[in-house]
């Protein structure tokens, strides 16, 4: 039988999600929990795999068991035995050619960080602090730019291993709230830090230190050095994966707000 | 020259706010990042000290210091000296007479917490997790039977040092917000755990354990055993501390919000 699971996390403590020999992984906490409630090795596989430091509200796995447990037991189940900044959001059965990578048609990812002079406390780690004032205007009318089809080469991390450059932006979102700024990014896959790159690139026009024109010259040039820096990892979540209507899944993205206190 | 100051931190790595000789506390972190700003050693007087794992948003200070820096610079040097779960959001000048403890006219704390079957992640530490429902309507009922001058001795936790049990509650405000529950409580001061043991206690009514009724005749016996259980310090906050309007400090509470995501 092959289960859904949705997944949701702080990574400040993990080296990524992917399972690695020495160090401490989300995946091998995930594993290790299911692999109790299923008394036996279970490996998982998920829809997007986020980098160290990067969280997730709505990462989607795919795992196939041999015993029989209720849902919800695989759930709470799951639940309990993973460590406090780890849950298990919900469960559902799926057909076995599901495959939570595979399957997926598109992933959205937000941007949180606080935008003023003083640095946040209670929200560190969880929000980037950018203390130049950002112009919310100009840093939607560069990522409009970047939307649809293109080849994004410029805002590919060196160590990414896919096999295309080629990704279509759906849609860019950036979102003021008092001294919060949010940036929705949705494609239908990304590269190696993309996420981080476009928002670091996005930081150069939003602080006028770029024309808003820069970013399609960064874009066309295809070279990592043409863009931005890469911001930092601990603003970005993964909020939601995209499957076929068939399939049944929760599919509406878990976007964390950070409202300014009052 | 006397200095106030505004802090913010979460309390989760801390043994409290109080300076203690074997454990880290907030105290002596924030300490240790002015003296490096006043190039010498001080010593600073909390509002309120804050338990172990309880925050602070609203957290005020007093220091004296006889090196000149411009107000900004102590704010600004403070801030980068201290650890990035405590933060420094404001300093001001005052008058000699001024005490953070003695001259505040009340104190406001908020209690946060999630009500659901699922185990939040993102949140942990920051938010009270109780899966059982709990009716806010009733809570609210109960909490109004506190509100008043009483003798608060129920409430209190067995190491309060304070010289009398009696405390005024000026009012207890709960609000939901989907999934979220909000207990903002304000009182010209607070015994030791009070806050916690008059959450534990709302609980007990809210999840129909006990009637509205309970809670009159628990502040009635002024008994500890009387009342519920002490709530975990993982959903609270101090919020607020009000001073006399010509001391001029922000008095403001800074309450946190957890919106649900959407």
């Amino acid at each position: 039988m092959r289960l859904a699971m949705g997944i949701e996390y702080d990574g400040g403590r993990y080296h990524g999600w992917q399972r690695q020999s020495h160090s401490d992984s989300v995946q091998e906490r995930v594993e290790r929990a299911i692999s109790r409630v299923a008394d036996g090795p279970v490996e998982v596989v998920c829809a997007g795999r986020t980098d160290r430091g990067v969280h997730a509200t709505g990462q989607v796995i795919h795992f196939d068991v041999e015993v029989e447990r209720p849902l919800y037991g695989w759930q709470m189940g799951t639940m309990q035995h993973l460590p406090r900044d780890i849950t298990a959001l919900w469960v559902r059965e799926v057909d076995e050619t599901f495959h939570a990578r595979f399957s997926a048609t598109a992933r959205e990812y937000r941007y949180c960080l606080i935008n003023r002079s003083t640095r946040p406390a209670i929200a560190a780690g969880r929000l980037s602090w950018w203390y130049r004032p950002l112009d919310e205007a100009r840093m939607q009318a560069a990522a409009d730019r970047l939307v649809g089809e293109h080849d994004f080469s410029s805002f590919r991390g060196k160590d990414c291993q896919a096999h295309s450059p080629v990704r279509t932006v759906e849609r860019i979102e950036i979102t003021r709230q008092g001294e919060y700024l949010f940036i929705d990014v949705r494609a239908n896959a990304f590269l190696h830090h993309m996420v981080r790159n476009i928002v670091g690139s996005l930081f150069a026009v939003g602080s006028g230190e770029r024309p808003v024109d820069w970013i399609s010259e960064a874009l066309a040039a295809c070279q990592r050095e043409a863009a931005g820096i890469t911001a930092p990892a601990d603003g970005l979540y993964l909020t939601g994966v995209e499957y076929p209507e068939p399939v049944g899944l929760p599919t509406q993205p878990r976007r964390p707000l950070f409202e300014q206190m009052g």
